[in-house]
Protein backbone atom coordinates (compact mmCIF):
# COMPACT_ATOMS: atom_id res chain seq x y z
CA UNK A 1 0.00 0.00 0.00
CA UNK A 2 1.21 3.39 -0.84
CA UNK A 3 0.29 6.10 2.10
CA UNK A 4 0.53 9.81 1.55
CA UNK A 5 -0.67 12.51 3.66
CA UNK A 6 -2.31 15.73 2.49
CA UNK A 7 -4.12 18.68 3.13
CA UNK A 8 -7.31 19.42 1.93
CA UNK A 9 -10.03 22.13 2.58
CA UNK A 10 -7.62 23.15 5.57
CA UNK A 11 -7.94 19.76 6.83
CA UNK A 12 -5.44 17.39 7.19
CA UNK A 13 -5.52 13.73 6.16
CA UNK A 14 -3.68 10.66 5.03
CA UNK A 15 -4.64 7.46 2.90
CA UNK A 16 -3.70 4.77 0.33
CA UNK A 17 -3.28 6.31 -3.36
CA UNK A 18 -6.25 5.18 -5.15
CA UNK A 19 -4.70 2.00 -7.72
CA UNK A 20 -4.40 3.49 -10.99
CA UNK A 21 -5.21 7.13 -10.71
CA UNK A 22 -3.50 10.42 -9.39
CA UNK A 23 -6.07 10.19 -6.04
CA UNK A 24 -6.38 9.38 -2.76
CA UNK A 25 -8.89 7.75 -0.09
CA UNK A 26 -9.54 10.21 2.29
CA UNK A 27 -9.90 7.46 4.83
CA UNK A 28 -10.56 9.28 8.25
CA UNK A 29 -13.89 10.73 5.83
CA UNK A 30 -14.76 7.44 4.51
CA UNK A 31 -14.92 6.23 8.47
CA UNK A 32 -16.53 9.30 9.86
CA UNK A 33 -19.44 9.27 7.47
CA UNK A 34 -19.88 5.66 6.76
CA UNK A 35 -18.66 4.20 10.04
CA UNK A 36 -17.10 1.05 8.82
CA UNK A 37 -15.19 0.21 11.77
CA UNK A 38 -15.85 0.53 15.63
CA UNK A 39 -12.91 2.76 16.05
CA UNK A 40 -10.07 4.52 13.78
CA UNK A 41 -7.22 6.50 14.31
CA UNK A 42 -7.03 10.36 14.08
CA UNK A 43 -3.30 10.15 12.77
CA UNK A 44 -0.72 8.26 10.58
CA UNK A 45 1.44 8.12 13.74
CA UNK A 46 -1.64 7.19 16.08
CA UNK A 47 -2.60 4.32 13.37
CA UNK A 48 0.92 2.98 13.18
CA UNK A 49 0.54 2.16 17.14
CA UNK A 50 -1.78 -0.23 15.70
CA UNK A 51 0.87 -2.31 13.43
CA UNK A 52 0.04 -4.00 10.23
CA UNK A 53 -3.57 -4.05 11.57
CA UNK A 54 -3.59 -0.44 10.95
CA UNK A 55 -3.50 -1.14 7.17
CA UNK A 56 -5.81 -4.05 7.79
CA UNK A 57 -8.17 -1.45 8.88
CA UNK A 58 -7.19 1.31 6.00
CA UNK A 59 -8.01 -1.83 3.48
CA UNK A 60 -11.49 -2.66 4.65
CA UNK A 61 -12.40 1.34 4.55
CA UNK A 62 -11.33 1.82 0.99
CA UNK A 63 -13.64 -1.48 -0.14
CA UNK A 64 -16.56 0.28 2.18
CA UNK A 65 -16.30 3.44 -0.40
CA UNK A 66 -15.78 1.76 -3.19
CA UNK A 67 -19.27 -0.20 -2.55
CA UNK A 68 -20.76 2.78 -1.66
CA UNK A 69 -23.27 4.87 -3.79
CA UNK A 70 -20.46 7.67 -4.35
CA UNK A 71 -17.25 6.38 -4.37
CA UNK A 72 -16.02 9.57 -6.10
CA UNK A 73 -16.95 11.69 -3.10
CA UNK A 74 -13.95 10.21 -0.86
CA UNK A 75 -11.45 10.13 -3.23
CA UNK A 76 -9.06 13.63 -4.18
CA UNK A 77 -7.36 14.16 -7.03
CA UNK A 78 -3.75 14.72 -6.54
CA UNK A 79 -4.16 18.34 -8.68
CA UNK A 80 -6.56 19.44 -5.71
CA UNK A 81 -4.66 18.86 -2.15
CA UNK A 82 -1.29 19.81 -0.92
CA UNK A 83 1.03 17.30 -0.59
CA UNK A 84 2.38 16.61 3.46
CA UNK A 85 5.25 14.60 4.54
CA UNK A 86 3.77 11.07 4.80
CA UNK A 87 4.67 11.57 8.63
CA UNK A 88 3.96 15.09 8.87
CA UNK A 89 5.45 15.36 12.15
CA UNK A 90 7.21 12.97 14.10
CA UNK A 91 7.01 12.39 18.15
CA UNK A 92 10.77 12.69 18.34
CA UNK A 93 13.42 14.14 15.89
CA UNK A 94 14.41 12.16 12.56
CA UNK A 95 17.30 9.70 13.59
CA UNK A 96 20.01 9.97 11.23
CA UNK A 97 22.78 7.51 10.15
CA UNK A 98 26.01 8.92 8.89
CA UNK A 99 28.91 7.70 6.65
CA UNK A 100 26.86 4.31 6.29
CA UNK A 101 28.35 4.15 2.38
CA UNK A 102 32.01 3.66 1.89
CA UNK A 103 32.06 5.57 -1.01
CA UNK A 104 30.74 8.55 0.59
CA UNK A 105 32.50 8.39 3.55
CA UNK A 106 35.40 8.84 1.39
CA UNK A 107 34.43 11.65 -0.73
CA UNK A 108 33.33 12.98 3.24
CA UNK A 109 37.75 13.22 3.55
CA UNK A 110 37.40 9.63 6.24
CA UNK A 111 39.47 6.60 4.40
CA UNK A 112 36.30 4.63 5.21
CA UNK A 113 32.89 4.60 6.58
CA UNK A 114 33.03 4.32 10.67
CA UNK A 115 33.10 1.12 11.98
CA UNK A 116 30.76 2.11 14.95
CA UNK A 117 27.21 3.77 13.63
CA UNK A 118 27.33 7.65 13.73
CA UNK A 119 23.67 8.55 14.70
CA UNK A 120 22.53 12.82 14.78
CA UNK A 121 19.21 13.89 14.35
CA UNK A 122 17.16 16.63 12.60
CA UNK A 123 14.83 18.53 14.24
CA UNK A 124 10.85 17.90 13.31
CA UNK A 125 10.30 21.11 12.83
CA UNK A 126 12.71 20.62 9.30
CA UNK A 127 10.15 18.51 7.86
CA UNK A 128 9.18 19.23 4.48
CA UNK A 129 7.04 17.69 1.51
CA UNK A 130 7.29 16.37 -1.58
CA UNK A 131 6.36 19.28 -4.25
CA UNK A 132 7.03 21.72 -1.85
CA UNK A 133 9.20 24.64 -2.62
CA UNK A 134 12.37 25.00 -0.26
CA UNK A 135 14.44 28.25 1.14
CA UNK A 136 17.85 28.07 0.11
CA UNK A 137 18.84 29.84 3.17
CA UNK A 138 21.19 32.40 2.06
CA UNK A 139 21.15 34.08 5.54
CA UNK A 140 23.12 31.31 7.08
CA UNK A 141 24.72 29.03 4.96
CA UNK A 142 26.33 29.05 1.37
CA UNK A 143 26.80 25.67 1.50
CA UNK A 144 23.49 23.61 1.26
CA UNK A 145 23.81 20.39 0.08
CA UNK A 146 21.53 17.16 -0.50
CA UNK A 147 21.96 13.64 0.07
CA UNK A 148 19.22 11.06 -1.31
CA UNK A 149 18.59 8.76 1.09
CA UNK A 150 15.98 5.59 2.05
CA UNK A 151 13.94 6.44 5.02
CA UNK A 152 12.74 3.84 7.49
CA UNK A 153 9.43 4.56 9.04
CA UNK A 154 9.13 2.30 12.14
CA UNK A 155 5.83 0.65 12.88
CA UNK A 156 5.81 -0.67 16.74
CA UNK A 157 7.82 0.44 19.96
CA UNK A 158 10.92 -1.62 20.84
CA UNK A 159 14.27 -1.76 22.83
CA UNK A 160 17.14 -4.28 22.20
CA UNK A 161 15.60 -5.63 19.06
CA UNK A 162 16.90 -8.81 17.70
CA UNK A 163 18.40 -8.66 14.04
CA UNK A 164 15.89 -12.12 13.26
CA UNK A 165 13.08 -9.77 14.54
CA UNK A 166 13.89 -6.42 13.28
CA UNK A 167 11.82 -5.46 10.13
CA UNK A 168 8.92 -6.96 12.46
CA UNK A 169 9.32 -3.32 13.80
CA UNK A 170 9.35 -1.49 10.71
CA UNK A 171 5.96 -0.12 9.28
CA UNK A 172 7.36 1.04 5.90
CA UNK A 173 9.65 3.19 3.61
CA UNK A 174 9.71 6.48 2.20
CA UNK A 175 12.18 8.53 0.82
CA UNK A 176 14.21 11.66 2.39
CA UNK A 177 16.53 14.16 1.26
CA UNK A 178 18.34 15.08 4.02
CA UNK A 179 19.55 18.60 3.29
CA UNK A 180 22.68 19.72 5.20
CA UNK A 181 24.43 22.96 5.25
CA UNK A 182 27.66 21.95 5.35
CA UNK A 183 29.48 25.52 6.73
CA UNK A 184 27.73 25.09 9.72
CA UNK A 185 28.06 21.13 10.02
CA UNK A 186 31.49 21.89 10.74
CA UNK A 187 31.12 25.43 12.36
CA UNK A 188 29.20 23.81 15.20
CA UNK A 189 30.97 20.31 15.13
CA UNK A 190 27.76 18.19 16.33
CA UNK A 191 25.41 18.21 13.16
CA UNK A 192 22.32 19.03 14.36
CA UNK A 193 22.39 22.62 13.65
CA UNK A 194 23.58 22.28 10.42
CA UNK A 195 20.88 19.55 9.52
CA UNK A 196 18.00 20.97 10.69
CA UNK A 197 17.05 24.51 8.92
CA UNK A 198 13.39 24.35 8.42
CA UNK A 199 12.53 22.54 4.88
CA UNK A 200 15.66 20.72 5.06
CA UNK A 201 14.17 17.24 5.57
CA UNK A 202 11.85 16.61 2.83
CA UNK A 203 10.16 13.10 2.65
CA UNK A 204 7.97 11.47 0.38
CA UNK A 205 5.79 11.47 -2.07
CA UNK A 206 4.79 8.03 -0.53
CA UNK A 207 5.01 5.91 3.13
CA UNK A 208 5.14 2.41 1.24
CA UNK A 209 3.73 -0.48 3.52
CA UNK A 210 6.83 -3.10 3.84
CA UNK A 211 4.81 -5.81 2.17
CA UNK A 212 5.97 -3.47 -1.07
CA UNK A 213 9.19 -4.02 -0.80
CA UNK A 214 10.77 -7.25 0.88
CA UNK A 215 14.70 -6.64 0.30
CA UNK A 216 15.30 -3.12 1.33
CA UNK A 217 18.63 -3.73 0.64
CA UNK A 218 18.18 -3.88 -3.42
CA UNK A 219 17.23 -0.85 -4.62
CA UNK A 220 18.70 2.15 -6.83
CA UNK A 221 18.85 5.33 -5.00
CA UNK A 222 19.35 8.37 -7.68
CA UNK A 223 19.48 11.95 -7.03
CA UNK A 224 19.46 14.50 -9.45
CA UNK A 225 19.99 18.47 -9.33
CA UNK A 226 18.20 20.52 -12.48
CA UNK A 227 18.01 16.77 -14.10
CA UNK A 228 22.06 16.05 -13.89
CA UNK A 229 22.27 12.70 -12.40
CA UNK A 230 24.75 13.17 -9.15
CA UNK A 231 24.06 10.23 -6.85
CA UNK A 232 23.21 7.00 -8.65
CA UNK A 233 23.92 4.35 -5.47
CA UNK A 234 22.22 1.29 -4.34
CA UNK A 235 21.06 0.24 -1.07
CA UNK A 236 23.21 -3.12 -1.40
CA UNK A 237 26.25 -0.97 -0.58
CA UNK A 238 24.76 0.35 2.95
CA UNK A 239 27.44 -0.67 5.42
CA UNK A 240 25.03 -1.01 8.21
CA UNK A 241 21.83 -2.66 6.79
CA UNK A 242 18.20 -1.73 7.51
CA UNK A 243 18.15 -4.63 10.02
CA UNK A 244 21.59 -3.81 11.81
CA UNK A 245 20.56 -0.08 12.26
CA UNK A 246 17.29 -1.50 14.49
CA UNK A 247 19.52 -3.68 15.81
CA UNK A 248 22.04 -1.54 16.83
CA UNK A 249 20.13 1.86 17.76
CA UNK A 250 17.84 -0.09 20.04
CA UNK A 251 20.25 -1.66 21.65
CA UNK A 252 20.69 2.44 23.51
CA UNK A 253 17.39 4.18 22.43
CA UNK A 254 13.77 2.91 22.54
CA UNK A 255 12.07 3.27 19.37
CA UNK A 256 8.57 4.35 18.83
CA UNK A 257 6.16 3.84 15.96
CA UNK A 258 6.17 6.91 13.62
CA UNK A 259 9.75 7.33 14.35
CA UNK A 260 11.89 7.49 10.96
CA UNK A 261 15.30 6.52 10.11
CA UNK A 262 16.95 8.03 7.29
CA UNK A 263 19.70 5.22 6.23
CA UNK A 264 22.40 7.64 4.97
CA UNK A 265 23.22 8.64 1.48
CA UNK A 266 25.70 6.94 -1.27
CA UNK A 267 28.51 8.72 -3.15
CA UNK A 268 27.85 12.32 -4.71
CA UNK A 269 26.79 14.75 -3.04
CA UNK A 270 28.07 18.54 -3.63
CA UNK A 271 30.65 18.86 -1.67
CA UNK A 272 32.21 15.39 -2.71
CA UNK A 273 32.53 17.16 -6.18
CA UNK A 274 35.57 19.26 -7.55
CA UNK A 275 35.13 21.96 -6.91
CA UNK A 276 32.44 21.70 -4.32
CA UNK A 277 28.78 22.58 -6.08
CA UNK A 278 25.89 23.78 -3.64
CA UNK A 279 22.51 24.49 -4.16
CA UNK A 280 21.14 27.65 -5.42
CA UNK A 281 17.61 29.49 -5.81
CA UNK A 282 16.26 27.69 -8.64
CA UNK A 283 17.76 24.59 -8.83
CA UNK A 284 15.37 21.65 -8.71
CA UNK A 285 16.67 18.31 -6.60
CA UNK A 286 14.99 15.20 -7.47
CA UNK A 287 15.29 11.45 -5.35
CA UNK A 288 14.02 8.50 -6.82
CA UNK A 289 14.41 5.34 -5.01
CA UNK A 290 13.03 1.83 -6.79
CA UNK A 291 9.19 0.88 -5.79
CA UNK A 292 9.05 4.31 -3.64
CA UNK A 293 8.43 7.20 -6.05
CA UNK A 294 10.53 10.38 -7.31
CA UNK A 295 10.75 13.40 -3.80
CA UNK A 296 10.70 16.76 -6.25
CA UNK A 297 11.77 19.79 -4.69
CA UNK A 298 12.99 23.31 -5.90
CA UNK A 299 14.88 26.11 -3.48
CA UNK A 300 14.15 29.33 -3.62
CA UNK B 1 4.93 29.64 40.45
CA UNK B 2 6.01 26.29 40.61
CA UNK B 3 4.48 23.67 38.42
CA UNK B 4 5.12 20.20 38.60
CA UNK B 5 3.80 16.81 36.79
CA UNK B 6 2.28 14.04 38.26
CA UNK B 7 0.47 10.58 37.86
CA UNK B 8 -2.09 10.42 40.29
CA UNK B 9 -4.52 7.31 40.34
CA UNK B 10 -3.46 6.10 36.85
CA UNK B 11 -4.46 9.79 35.08
CA UNK B 12 -1.86 12.03 34.30
CA UNK B 13 -2.17 15.92 35.74
CA UNK B 14 -0.34 19.21 36.19
CA UNK B 15 -0.79 22.07 38.23
CA UNK B 16 1.60 24.44 40.76
CA UNK B 17 2.30 23.53 44.40
CA UNK B 18 0.50 24.50 47.14
CA UNK B 19 1.97 27.20 49.13
CA UNK B 20 3.45 25.83 52.37
CA UNK B 21 2.40 22.66 51.95
CA UNK B 22 3.67 19.70 50.14
CA UNK B 23 0.91 19.56 47.92
CA UNK B 24 0.01 20.13 44.51
CA UNK B 25 -2.93 21.66 42.96
CA UNK B 26 -4.88 19.27 39.99
CA UNK B 27 -5.68 22.53 38.07
CA UNK B 28 -7.44 20.01 35.37
CA UNK B 29 -9.33 18.37 38.51
CA UNK B 30 -10.37 22.54 39.52
CA UNK B 31 -11.69 23.68 35.64
CA UNK B 32 -13.43 20.10 35.29
CA UNK B 33 -15.21 20.00 37.97
CA UNK B 34 -15.83 23.52 38.72
CA UNK B 35 -16.14 25.01 35.03
CA UNK B 36 -13.85 28.52 36.17
CA UNK B 37 -12.88 29.34 32.48
CA UNK B 38 -14.21 28.42 29.45
CA UNK B 39 -11.84 26.67 28.08
CA UNK B 40 -8.43 25.63 29.22
CA UNK B 41 -5.27 23.19 28.27
CA UNK B 42 -5.12 19.99 28.46
CA UNK B 43 -1.65 19.32 28.69
CA UNK B 44 1.06 21.63 30.26
CA UNK B 45 2.91 21.72 26.78
CA UNK B 46 -0.43 22.88 25.06
CA UNK B 47 -1.06 25.40 27.97
CA UNK B 48 2.53 27.12 27.14
CA UNK B 49 1.24 27.47 23.69
CA UNK B 50 -0.60 30.28 25.51
CA UNK B 51 1.97 32.24 27.02
CA UNK B 52 1.94 33.54 30.10
CA UNK B 53 -2.12 33.93 29.71
CA UNK B 54 -2.12 29.96 31.00
CA UNK B 55 -0.18 30.83 34.10
CA UNK B 56 -2.79 33.33 34.70
CA UNK B 57 -5.50 30.95 33.89
CA UNK B 58 -3.73 28.69 36.49
CA UNK B 59 -3.66 31.47 39.15
CA UNK B 60 -7.24 31.72 38.48
CA UNK B 61 -8.50 27.89 38.62
CA UNK B 62 -6.15 27.91 42.36
CA UNK B 63 -7.94 30.52 43.89
CA UNK B 64 -11.17 29.05 42.92
CA UNK B 65 -10.20 25.99 44.71
CA UNK B 66 -8.96 27.54 47.36
CA UNK B 67 -12.56 29.50 47.40
CA UNK B 68 -14.76 26.23 47.10
CA UNK B 69 -16.16 24.47 49.42
CA UNK B 70 -14.01 21.70 50.06
CA UNK B 71 -10.45 22.71 48.59
CA UNK B 72 -8.37 19.93 49.82
CA UNK B 73 -10.39 17.68 47.05
CA UNK B 74 -8.43 19.07 44.75
CA UNK B 75 -4.95 18.71 46.44
CA UNK B 76 -3.09 16.04 46.45
CA UNK B 77 0.00 15.17 49.01
CA UNK B 78 3.20 14.68 47.36
CA UNK B 79 3.23 11.49 49.21
CA UNK B 80 0.51 10.68 47.23
CA UNK B 81 1.69 11.13 43.51
CA UNK B 82 3.97 9.48 41.17
CA UNK B 83 6.41 12.47 40.69
CA UNK B 84 6.64 13.07 36.39
CA UNK B 85 9.47 15.33 34.38
CA UNK B 86 7.50 18.98 34.25
CA UNK B 87 7.36 18.50 30.34
CA UNK B 88 6.77 14.60 30.77
CA UNK B 89 7.39 14.29 26.95
CA UNK B 90 9.16 17.08 24.62
CA UNK B 91 7.64 17.31 21.09
CA UNK B 92 11.19 17.62 20.05
CA UNK B 93 14.31 15.94 21.22
CA UNK B 94 15.73 17.78 24.11
CA UNK B 95 17.89 20.57 22.69
CA UNK B 96 21.55 20.32 24.25
CA UNK B 97 24.40 22.72 24.61
CA UNK B 98 27.86 21.11 24.85
CA UNK B 99 31.01 22.22 26.83
CA UNK B 100 29.69 25.87 27.19
CA UNK B 101 31.63 26.52 30.27
CA UNK B 102 35.08 26.73 29.94
CA UNK B 103 36.34 25.02 33.07
CA UNK B 104 34.41 22.07 31.86
CA UNK B 105 35.54 22.09 28.12
CA UNK B 106 39.33 22.42 30.04
CA UNK B 107 38.43 18.95 32.28
CA UNK B 108 37.46 17.32 28.80
CA UNK B 109 40.50 18.20 26.58
CA UNK B 110 39.83 21.09 25.12
CA UNK B 111 41.80 24.24 25.78
CA UNK B 112 39.01 26.37 26.06
CA UNK B 113 35.15 26.19 25.45
CA UNK B 114 34.66 26.22 21.30
CA UNK B 115 33.87 29.85 20.22
CA UNK B 116 30.52 28.74 18.19
CA UNK B 117 28.05 26.53 20.39
CA UNK B 118 27.48 22.98 20.19
CA UNK B 119 24.48 21.54 19.76
CA UNK B 120 23.33 17.90 20.10
CA UNK B 121 20.08 16.09 21.01
CA UNK B 122 18.46 13.76 23.97
CA UNK B 123 15.66 11.48 22.61
CA UNK B 124 12.06 12.20 24.70
CA UNK B 125 11.95 8.43 25.15
CA UNK B 126 15.00 9.44 27.92
CA UNK B 127 13.14 11.85 29.96
CA UNK B 128 12.33 10.68 33.87
CA UNK B 129 11.27 12.20 36.92
CA UNK B 130 12.69 13.51 40.17
CA UNK B 131 12.75 10.91 42.83
CA UNK B 132 12.58 8.26 40.10
CA UNK B 133 15.32 5.43 39.82
CA UNK B 134 17.37 5.09 36.76
CA UNK B 135 18.91 1.99 35.13
CA UNK B 136 23.03 1.81 34.92
CA UNK B 137 23.18 0.14 31.64
CA UNK B 138 25.64 -1.83 32.65
CA UNK B 139 25.36 -4.07 29.37
CA UNK B 140 25.91 -1.38 27.10
CA UNK B 141 28.18 0.78 28.87
CA UNK B 142 30.55 1.06 32.05
CA UNK B 143 31.24 4.87 32.20
CA UNK B 144 27.73 6.49 32.95
CA UNK B 145 28.37 9.79 34.31
CA UNK B 146 26.17 13.11 35.22
CA UNK B 147 26.12 16.66 34.33
CA UNK B 148 23.81 19.19 36.31
CA UNK B 149 22.45 21.87 33.97
CA UNK B 150 20.12 24.33 34.05
CA UNK B 151 17.22 24.27 31.94
CA UNK B 152 15.37 26.55 29.78
CA UNK B 153 11.33 25.88 29.12
CA UNK B 154 10.66 27.81 25.49
CA UNK B 155 7.05 29.06 25.59
CA UNK B 156 6.74 30.58 22.72
CA UNK B 157 7.04 29.46 18.59
CA UNK B 158 9.93 31.81 17.52
CA UNK B 159 12.65 31.60 14.74
CA UNK B 160 15.24 34.87 14.05
CA UNK B 161 14.80 36.13 17.92
CA UNK B 162 16.29 38.92 18.81
CA UNK B 163 18.97 39.75 21.72
CA UNK B 164 16.28 42.01 23.19
CA UNK B 165 13.04 39.65 22.68
CA UNK B 166 14.92 36.12 23.88
CA UNK B 167 12.91 36.22 27.53
CA UNK B 168 9.69 37.00 25.78
CA UNK B 169 9.91 32.95 24.38
CA UNK B 170 11.25 31.73 27.99
CA UNK B 171 8.19 30.28 29.83
CA UNK B 172 10.63 29.00 32.73
CA UNK B 173 13.26 27.31 33.96
CA UNK B 174 14.03 23.72 35.26
CA UNK B 175 16.94 21.04 36.69
CA UNK B 176 18.57 18.76 34.10
CA UNK B 177 20.87 16.12 34.73
CA UNK B 178 22.24 15.22 30.88
CA UNK B 179 23.34 11.58 32.08
CA UNK B 180 25.80 10.32 29.51
CA UNK B 181 27.74 6.88 28.31
CA UNK B 182 30.83 8.32 27.98
CA UNK B 183 32.36 5.28 26.16
CA UNK B 184 29.37 5.83 23.81
CA UNK B 185 29.61 9.24 23.47
CA UNK B 186 33.54 8.49 22.34
CA UNK B 187 32.52 5.53 20.22
CA UNK B 188 29.78 6.73 18.13
CA UNK B 189 31.28 10.50 17.58
CA UNK B 190 28.21 12.20 17.24
CA UNK B 191 26.62 12.35 20.93
CA UNK B 192 22.73 11.55 20.39
CA UNK B 193 23.20 7.71 20.84
CA UNK B 194 25.14 8.32 24.14
CA UNK B 195 23.25 10.85 25.53
CA UNK B 196 19.71 9.02 24.50
CA UNK B 197 20.14 5.97 26.90
CA UNK B 198 16.26 5.78 28.43
CA UNK B 199 16.22 7.72 31.97
CA UNK B 200 18.95 9.36 30.81
CA UNK B 201 17.55 12.89 30.85
CA UNK B 202 15.69 13.55 34.29
CA UNK B 203 14.52 16.67 35.05
CA UNK B 204 12.73 18.27 38.07
CA UNK B 205 11.27 18.59 40.63
CA UNK B 206 9.50 22.16 39.46
CA UNK B 207 9.04 24.12 36.61
CA UNK B 208 9.58 27.80 37.78
CA UNK B 209 8.09 30.13 35.78
CA UNK B 210 10.86 32.98 34.70
CA UNK B 211 8.95 35.78 36.48
CA UNK B 212 10.67 33.88 39.67
CA UNK B 213 14.06 33.66 38.37
CA UNK B 214 14.38 37.23 36.31
CA UNK B 215 17.95 36.46 36.19
CA UNK B 216 19.23 33.18 35.37
CA UNK B 217 22.67 34.17 34.83
CA UNK B 218 23.84 33.82 38.55
CA UNK B 219 22.14 31.00 40.19
CA UNK B 220 24.46 28.05 41.83
CA UNK B 221 24.55 24.65 40.14
CA UNK B 222 25.72 22.12 42.66
CA UNK B 223 26.23 18.32 41.95
CA UNK B 224 26.60 15.99 44.47
CA UNK B 225 27.56 11.94 44.41
CA UNK B 226 26.30 10.55 47.69
CA UNK B 227 26.87 13.53 49.29
CA UNK B 228 30.39 14.13 47.97
CA UNK B 229 30.08 17.90 46.22
CA UNK B 230 31.61 17.16 42.74
CA UNK B 231 30.23 20.00 40.72
CA UNK B 232 30.13 23.06 42.54
CA UNK B 233 29.56 25.77 39.61
CA UNK B 234 27.55 29.08 38.67
CA UNK B 235 25.52 29.99 35.49
CA UNK B 236 28.08 33.48 35.95
CA UNK B 237 30.37 31.36 33.93
CA UNK B 238 28.37 30.46 31.02
CA UNK B 239 29.88 31.22 27.60
CA UNK B 240 26.77 31.67 25.77
CA UNK B 241 24.13 32.93 28.33
CA UNK B 242 20.68 31.79 28.05
CA UNK B 243 19.68 34.89 26.09
CA UNK B 244 22.83 34.13 23.35
CA UNK B 245 21.72 30.50 23.18
CA UNK B 246 17.84 31.56 21.95
CA UNK B 247 19.29 33.47 19.52
CA UNK B 248 21.72 31.75 18.36
CA UNK B 249 19.85 28.73 18.03
CA UNK B 250 16.58 30.45 16.93
CA UNK B 251 18.66 31.44 13.63
CA UNK B 252 18.91 28.26 12.88
CA UNK B 253 16.25 25.85 14.30
CA UNK B 254 12.69 26.74 14.73
CA UNK B 255 11.81 26.90 18.66
CA UNK B 256 7.82 25.87 19.87
CA UNK B 257 6.70 25.79 23.52
CA UNK B 258 7.67 22.96 25.32
CA UNK B 259 11.12 22.88 23.61
CA UNK B 260 13.97 22.17 26.40
CA UNK B 261 16.94 23.81 26.63
CA UNK B 262 19.95 22.36 28.66
CA UNK B 263 22.45 25.47 29.11
CA UNK B 264 25.38 22.96 29.47
CA UNK B 265 27.46 21.46 32.27
CA UNK B 266 29.99 23.78 35.00
CA UNK B 267 33.41 21.51 35.59
CA UNK B 268 33.44 18.23 37.95
CA UNK B 269 31.53 15.88 35.85
CA UNK B 270 33.13 12.21 36.72
CA UNK B 271 35.68 12.29 33.52
CA UNK B 272 37.36 15.04 34.49
CA UNK B 273 38.09 13.54 38.11
CA UNK B 274 41.65 11.54 38.59
CA UNK B 275 40.99 8.85 37.92
CA UNK B 276 37.64 8.90 36.31
CA UNK B 277 34.64 8.13 38.65
CA UNK B 278 31.59 6.87 37.12
CA UNK B 279 28.04 6.32 38.33
CA UNK B 280 27.44 2.69 40.34
CA UNK B 281 24.46 0.88 40.81
CA UNK B 282 23.83 2.40 44.05
CA UNK B 283 24.53 5.80 43.64
CA UNK B 284 22.53 8.84 44.43
CA UNK B 285 23.33 11.77 42.60
CA UNK B 286 21.42 15.40 43.46
CA UNK B 287 21.41 18.78 40.91
CA UNK B 288 20.53 21.84 43.16
CA UNK B 289 19.47 25.30 41.94
CA UNK B 290 18.91 27.90 43.38
CA UNK B 291 15.38 29.09 43.31
CA UNK B 292 14.05 25.95 41.53
CA UNK B 293 15.63 23.07 44.33
CA UNK B 294 17.07 19.70 44.27
CA UNK B 295 16.37 16.57 41.72
CA UNK B 296 17.35 13.43 43.19
CA UNK B 297 18.09 10.34 41.75
CA UNK B 298 18.90 7.16 42.51
CA UNK B 299 20.80 4.36 40.01
CA UNK B 300 20.46 0.64 40.10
Amino acid sequence: MKILSFRYNDQLGFGPKVKKEEAVWDVLAIQEELQVLPSYAKTIVEGMTNGFEFVEQTRKLVRAAEESENPAHFKYSFNDIEWLAPIPRTTKNIICVGKNYNEHAKEMGAAEAPEDIVVFTKAPTAIAADEQTLPIHANVTSQLDYEGELAVVIGKKGKDIPKNLAFDYVFGYTIANDITARDLQGKHKQFFLGKSLDGSCPMGPYLVTKDELPNPQNLTVVTKVNDEVRQNGTTLDMVHTVEDLIVEISRLVTLEPGDVILTGTPAGVGKGMNPPQYLKAGDVVKVSIEGIGTLVNSFE
